[in-house]
């Protein structure tokens, strides 16, 4: 596997870096970052835990602003941070909104022309980017963790639900979490996925719940009250009436006067990393 | 005094926020960023940091970036972040390079034309932002801290050295020292100060103190050794030789593999903030 070291910056006593590297299930070139803790720089093996970010976002973003690398480091948790979509895809259209196409790949597999051929995100970060950090970095994990925020949240949420064997834990910042019945979900399923919104359950972690789909441990949410998206976009009340029917265990903590920023999430990012490394098992 | 709100976002128990208002000492309008605790927004008077960044940044880098927040919560501390210089002054060629004019103003007072109509960072810093913060903001300390980076770091020496009395503790990272024989300097201070190099000692860190200038209290240092800029730019083993010679208490570390970036800043932030509320006397 071919990966390719755009920067490696030294960081809490590991490094920050960024890779490149041919996508076949995006058909495309991808760059994810990551950061490795001083152990796994010495070709340690350790937790993982993926970092999945919101609508506008980069690979960059979750790093850069989350200021979770501390706690992280102390953790001794490796953190991998995808793109939001693929890039470049030459799809008409993708970047004339931030909330379809580029930046906004929603985490799932397209099957609607012409975004079908390209916008694999599901299958990219459910298989290939996992299998990726195994081989490439030597990581010998066979179980990671998931968090997002917004867009990443609902990413967390439904690749959590679905394959809960590869993700051991799993927690989100202000997810979208019932996509099919709100604006932005809406607007991208129906362009990724389809008018038919029959199709859409699969990648919408309260229909998943509906259908089913549980994830055996505790997930963890926090939400901000002042969240200018969080009546209209995020909804977490109906995950919570949802995980209450179906007996998924979940943690949902609002907080007052907090918005959808990053900002709110530096303000509780150490309780995720915790949340996480006590899911995976990390030695401290 | 007119401090309009741009934005206020609530962080650790406090609140982020951005402010403009008209500047006097630069004839324009000027933005800065806050970070105040929860006692701040109680009304309570606290210890205040201040941030200057480096080259091409703005007043939201610092506390974007260095994850200083977190720190300042726990510490009690307010923090302002001004800009890296005046905004659209109108000087011709002021946008076309990195390292001269607009996020170039290296926290002096322009004499030479034309850029010593608006190019006064030197008397905002030490003098104008300080009495908003008191009156405008509600804070009642007379002494305040202040810590920069790079160019921001050559700020907080030089203003620290300058005015003892007002700034009663003061760190860098990977500060430029001596301006007046580094590239960077030569150029920035040639436009600003005029060719007669004679005239650039008071707004130097290394010639301050060759002059006399000496701060009371001991002043810290990181420095990273993969700092890109550490032989041509940086030079803190000039400050060092020179301290040692005039008996200035100095702290310098450096640190193996680190470079210029924030990544860096954010691995050895929490000594620094440590350093301030130390000295500031804040409550913890």
């Amino acid at each position: 596997m071919t990966l390719t070291t755009i920067s490696s910056q030294a960081c809490h006593g590991g490094a920050v870096s960024v890779f490149s590297h041919p996508s076949s299930t995006l058909g495309l070139e991808a760059r994810f970052s990551v950061f490795q803790p001083a152990a796994a720089l010495r070709g340690e093996s350790t937790p993982v835990l993926f970092l999945l970010a919101g609508l506008t976002c980069t690979h960059e973003t979750f790093l850069q602003k989350s200021t979770i690398i501390a706690h992280a480091a102390a953790e001794n948790l490796m953190l991998v941070a995808p793109d939001t979509s693929p890039r470049d895809a030459g799809v008409p259209g993708e970047d004339e909104s931030y909330d379809l196409g580029s930046a906004a790949g929603f985490y799932l597999d397209a099957t609607n022309s012409p975004w079908s051929d390209h916008y694999r995100m599901g299958s990219y970060i459910a298989s290939e980017l996992p299998d990726l950090i195994r081989t490439a970095l030597g990581q010998t994990e066979s179980r990671f963790g998931i968090m997002g925020h917004s867009m990443g949240g609902h990413g967390a949420l439904i690749h959590g639900l679905r394959a809960p064997d590869l993700w051991h834990s799993v927690s989100a910042l202000a997810p979208i979490v019932h996509p099919s019945v709100v604006p932005w979900g809406k607007k991208a399923f129906a362009a990724y996925l389809g008018e038919d919104a029959g199709r859409w359950a699969e990648w919408d972690a309260v229909s998943l719940l509906d259908s089913g789909k549980r994830h055996p441990r505790e997930i963890l949410i926090d939400q901000g009250m002042a969240d200018q998206f969080l009546a209209e976009q995020l909804r977490p009340d109906l995950l919570e009436t949802m995980a209450a029917r179906k007996g998924q265990p979940l943690k949902l903590r609002y907080h007052e006067g907090y918005d959808h920023s990053y900002w709110f999430i530096q303000t509780v990012i150490a309780d995720h990393v915790a949340h996480h490394a006590r899911l995976l098992g990390a030695p401290s």
